[in-house]
């Protein structure tokens, strides 16, 4: 991309950099040059950064979240309800839930959704440890937040179908008009979910 | 951001991606996410090329451009055309002119432009190297290519004055309508600047 301009280091610092999401080949370039341009302030500290989070982090054995520790924060965190599990597809699910403070118990990562498209059958996603847990005494509810797409519903759909022999409530996060949002500019899909679940006032 | 849901590493992994250009705490969770998930395949060789840029990347004594070695591969490459020098604002720019294939001579990057506004004065810019070497023998042309924007013609104005004395020739880049642009889709300036520098067909 840059040819032959500077030292092959650069060239592959930006080729690393593109391969981030978000980050096109011409950002990433910008933000090569912002590394090279401030080696103390940004270039060294994120350097060690990555040395320390490749080291420390691990995903956590119980429920796939990632953290320093295993079991997780989370997990380990004695104030939360463990009767309850929060199905998400990925750990950026858990991060959007947790800045809410939506949720009060545990999680669980699937980390991904089926898809006939892609070939990730059940056995691709952590599903067994959530059947076993869910079989367990002291889980009282599954609720189920995997993204409202085809794919995210085909999953939730197939765990409700799993776990219906275990005999644990299975819930699901409710459809509707999102806050602050102008019925002008939503779906129809969403509207009409939004009637049929209407609430008493 | 993400308060007390994952280890401080992540979190502080977060906040210096975010600091990158083109990143914004949004696309940052991504970005680090995806390392986490990719640790071998894309954290640690970013990782390693972090840490090999900040041994090895220097900034060069003679034209300000960033390589491994100083002077830099441009500068010590022998079939480049000492006699006319390229002045850019920043190393983005030169690489973009290299990509070009637009300039076979030496660069000189100033590191940004004038502005009253920021208070950056002709102190403040990698220019008085740049007086020395037009005033040696051997430099016949400097081209001017600041930016096509306020600050930009500004400073190319100050630089012009400045090499008056040094008797060197002083050129810019040619204004016109970009190549594969629509005429409807221009600015009236370019436009004005494209029909006065009109050339025989």
């Amino acid at each position: 991309m840059n040819g032959h301009i500077a030292g092959a280091e650069i060239e592959r610092l930006i080729q690393l950099l593109a391969k981030l999401p978000g980050l096109g080949p011409r950002s990433a370039r910008r933000a090569a040059l912002h590394l090279i341009k401030k080696k103390e302030q940004v270039l060294r500290p994120l350097g060690a950064a990555l040395t320390e989070a490749l080291d420390k982090i691990v995903t956590c054995e119980t429920c796939g979240n990632v953290d320093t520790i295993s079991p997780c924060t989370i997990c380990s965190d004695t104030r939360r309800d463990p009767s309850i599990i929060c199905v998400v597809e990925d750990v950026a699910d858990l991060w959007a839930l947790e800045r809410a403070h939506a949720h009060k118990g545990r999680y669980h990562v699937l980390g991904g959704t089926l898809s006939a498209l892609d070939g990730i059958g059940p056995d691709d996603l952590n599903l067994s440890s959530l059947i076993e847990q869910a079989s367990s005494e002291g889980v009282v509810e599954i609720m189920l937040a995997t993204n409202a797409t085809v794919e995210g519903q085909t999953t939730a759909h197939y765990i409700t179908d799993r776990l219906q022999e275990t005999g644990v409530k299975v819930s699901r996060l409710a459809h509707g008009v999102p806050v602050g949002g102008e019925l002008d500019y939503l779906d129809d899909g969403t509207l009409a979910a939004a009637v049929t679940a209407r609430r008493p006032f």
